[in-house]
């Protein structure tokens, strides 16, 4: 089964800016792109990177290039792609492949894990003529559009697949959790610490 | 197998003070703890509440009464305890009893799902000695200890169980998937709408 990556190394995470600089977001965007291809390839699982430019030094893997925003990028490959098909984003730094075969075993028609805030951070279809519409509350609609196609829905209840790249509260689980080279690259350049109302934030070593 | 649910109603979740009043902070952490005691009692497990104060109402539940604070109200019942025994907090407005029964599962010595930002939310332990101390991230010093007593350590990945109910954000995460009394609180009084950043967040109704 091909699984599509989303990946789109211009300007990323800019609500990382407050503790990364324009180099760092570019070079943790690439950790965590790593981490997902990597845990996909100990699953069955073929990964595409789909990338809005040419991207090297990972590996070899397969990469389709559309300079596109995410939402169209992902349906013209999901328009011509033979289901089952999965799109799994590039910016998930806990991610392993535990977590990922969690989402490819059940049989249902499609499979998904929600992201913090409502996304959706992955998802396997197998059914013909799904497509995507990532905005706020995405993870809701594609519920609801693959239900409208006649697919019975599973949920993947996972703390690795919900917990995204965004914001420096993601650093803190990144620290706490991670075991690839999103972790490395934030175990390199931040500890945890705890405020002064005894949350657990990150600090520059 | 006991598991442990404690419970302080005394001015809980300040940090949900810019959304709820005094009463409905209040009211919410009982629909918290209404959700979790249900979702255990489809488990094997026998809920016991471990409150501060005596509580009503919740359908003739087992409760001990310990006006101490958290870590040591927990470990006075975990010295009198006979292993299996369990401990999952009263604030997990997500929880499911699937949920729980993936915690319940595996058979190490120590069973643990992290709650955001390094928290303890829900444990398991088989081996006798096992004693608490929450704080900041005490996900991380609880497998410590545990492995200091010889056990084997299972972390469990939730999200259902890694989603707590202290800040804003979390009521969001309610409104998308909560089913239990907590969503029917936060229903009754919230809707999700997208900031100016095209974030998610909540506003009265």
């Amino acid at each position: 089964m091909k699984v599509y990556v989303p990946f789109s190394p211009e300007n990323p995470k800019t609500r990382l800016s407050s503790l990364l600089t324009d180099e760092e977001r570019v070079e943790f965007v690439y950790a965590c792109l790593g981490d997902v291809l990597e845990a996909l390839e100990k699953t069955d699982a073929e990964p595409v990177v789909l990338s809005t430019e040419p991207i090297d030094g990972l590996g070899g893997h397969e990469t389709v290039v559309r300079d596109e925003p995410l939402t169209p990028a992902v349906n013209a490959v999901l328009r011509k792609a033979e289901p089952p098909v999965g799109v799994v984003v590039a910016d998930l730094p806990l991610v392993t492949s535990d977590a990922l075969r969690r989402l490819f075993a059940p049989e249902e028609g499609f499979v998904v894990a929600p992201g913090r805030g409502g996304g959706t951070n992955a998802f396997i279809t197998r059914i013909s003529g799904f497509r995507v519409d990532y905005h706020g509350t995405s993870f809701l609609d594609h519920i609801e559009k693959a239900r409208e196609l006649g697919a019975d829905v599973r949920v993947i209840d996972s703390f690795r697949l919900s917990t995204d790249a965004d914001e420096p509260e993601d650093i803190v689980e990144v620290l706490l959790h991670g075991e690839g080279h999103a972790a490395e690259f934030a175990r390199e350049r931040f500890e945890l610490i705890e405020d002064e109302k005894e949350r657990v934030t990150v600090e520059r070593v």
